[in-house]
């Protein structure tokens, strides 16, 4: 087990009809005057917004909008934002949605405080220490930003999607999540939520760090919980209780808990990071694309957590590590489609990808060689996104 | 799922040589002037609190020593400490130690800051909203103390032992986690540690709450890792990589991540809170000897939950649940005694047992019927103290 530093301050506050307690938790957070960051149509429609300024106006929070924020969330709006708490001497932000309104939430409160261009964090040039305090009302359970200090910007000018990690400056103060905010979620974004929370496990969970038996039992245990409650909320949109279980499991996959004192991969998220920038896809289904591919070329090269994951999470019962991980690999591929995922980059809806792009891309973006559980040149990821096709 | 609220602000620093950041973390907490409480003679004998001290002087900060803390702390060293800390103007409090030093150091920073006596909170006549900032440097995986908001303080006139728990008033700021400091507990005391944070696990695993797939998974997933680790502590103590599983486990076990959205239990705590105070037996191994009696009551009147325990946990493949619940029972026994836990109250050492009183005062310090995942009475909790014997 490696060192390790872990605090999560998150206060979760979780349960039907939490919503109305966001006034008061942004007053607690000592905020007056916040900026509500959100996303297209459905929060405006299903009467939360109104539900959330509503509750702000009963503590005299004053507030300031905002709205349109896309998926894969871009630098542009951040600027606009960062500009807006400048200009009206605002105090905190609030992120209402899923991660891309939360992901430019923190954007923003980290860049407000910050006298140079936000991107300089997200490019590697400065390290942020601080941001204006964060709360959200989570409505997508898929990124788990509710509960991380990670926050993922597109930037428009060569579309690179590079993702934040923060200790604990961008971990949002609190996090709304009320499960019923996701009985409208249509069926592809619900799966497509699931794929990215059981990626976020995967890159824990696929390290060579030795002796990590608690953070590899934790981390297959929320995986087992995800399988299993996966087909009822795809069966029963509005089965409260599967809904409640994949919102938290959804935190859980990214706040840390299953990463303590190991070395992480995150190459399958860079290099979905890249499909989502060129192709504008959904980061999960392209996520469910990605990982078996992986998982694939890992076969070959380092089995040996790739079976441990097949025999504890999908109870493969084959004693030769290479035959178990495929195995494994098989009946993720198959529960990828069971939910409605893709699993190749075809199904993905792109006939002819232009493989070299990403690759350069995924390269230029994060270094010659990537990953942890297995260290891959150009040459190799080259051969992963070939899997995928 | 029930509605919940979860916030764990403590930050975790683990790994070798950590103590060494002590006065950093301090500084941080925003303390100068700090009480520090230990236990007996191994945190002096071992050169720590000589080390924690030289990391306080290098930081400047000033400290008052309250040492001598005995297992099952009482209110008397709670009244000292805090008298000290009026005293002498102090603004934070440390534990160094165990769950004993530790529970105390609570106490004391809660206690400080209210006017009445302090064990208005414990006797549930006052609520705890605020302490001194706690920081903590642990040498004992077991009571978790170190990331809960919890204390347990025995007291002395009537031997009540009481467990308070708040939201975050007495959540440690931090706790320094080394699992070297750990190398040099006894075999007795390592597996009494064991016994407990395994305790912590089935008081929120055995539940009537229905649709908690998350939190069940997890805690069977830290169950497996502590089953995993415990016989390689056990025969080699300084082996470092499964000491720091199990001071992890440790922490997982009770910081509530396991508990999350679900009823609670806690007779097996009361019922061993009850022959700690009389006949002052270590906390874990009377919960070795509650827990299979505990358990096996269940097997005849609620063995839902013990059959999906045997079955998870222990991989008992018996279809039938009462069945399946007694084979698990088994293996837990097997379990206890292969790591030199008694699983008897006879193996304790207590020959006859007052049991008329342990049951008197049961239900005197928690009222008439207790628990949650079955309904006792005095009738039954009596039963569950012969089942023991």
């Amino acid at each position: 087990m490696n060192d390790f530093k872990y605090c999560t301050p998150t206060q979760y506050v979780f349960g039907r009809g939490v919503e109305s307690q966001t006034g008061q938790l942004t007053r607690s957070m000592g905020s007056t005057r916040v900026l509500i960051v959100y996303g297209g149509g459905s929060v405006v429609r299903s009467g939360l917004l109104g539900r959330v300024k509503q509750s702000l106006d009963a503590e005299g929070i004053e507030y300031f909008d905002l709205g349109g924020i896309n998926p894969n969330p871009t630098d542009d709006r951040v600027y606009e934002g960062i500009e807006l708490c400048r200009a009206n001497g605002i105090d905190g932000v609030l992120g209402v949605g899923g991660g891309s309104a939360i992901d430019t939430a923190k954007a923003i409160a980290g860049g407000a405080l910050y006298d140079g261009d936000f991107w300089d964090f997200y490019a590697g040039k400065a390290i942020m220490t601080e941001a204006l305090p964060i709360g959200v009302v989570l409505t997508i359970p898929a990124a788990g930003s509710e509960g991380s200090g990670n926050s993922v910007i597109t930037k428009l000018d060569g579309l690179h999607k590079i993702s934040l990690r923060t200790d604990t400056a961008l971990r949002p103060r609190f996090a709304v999540m009320n499960p019923e905010l996701t009985f409208t979620l249509p069926p592809y974004q619900t799966a497509s939520g699931i794929a990215d929370m059981m990626t976020h496990i995967y890159e824990r969970y696929f390290t060579n760090t030795p002796d990590v038996e608690v953070t590899d039992r934790v981390a297959e245990g929320v995986l087992k919980a995800i399988i299993n409650e996966a087909p009822k909320v795809m069966a029963d949109p509005e089965n409260y209780e599967a809904r409640a279980n994949i919102m938290w499991c959804g935190t859980l996959a990214h706040n840390g808990v299953c990463g303590t004192g190991r070395q992480e991969d995150w190459v399958s998220h860079f290099m979905e990071h890249e499909l989502s920038a060129v192709y504008g896809v959904t980061h999960g289904a392209g996520l469910a694309v990605i990982v078996p591919a992986w998982l694939t070329f890992m076969v070959d090269h380092n089995p040996g957590k790739v079976a441990q994951f097949a025999r504890r999470v999908w109870d493969v019962d084959i004693a030769d590590d290479r035959l178990a991980a495929i195995e494994g690999i098989n009946r993720l591929k198959d529960f990828y489609r069971s939910i409605g995922m893709p699993v190749t980059i075809k199904e993905l809806g792109i006939e002819n990808p232009d493989i070299d792009l990403l690759v350069k891309k995924l390269h230029e973006n994060k270094g010659e060689v990537i990953g942890g559980y297995y260290r891959l040149t150009a040459t190799e990821t080259e051969q992963i996104y070939r899997l995928a096709l």
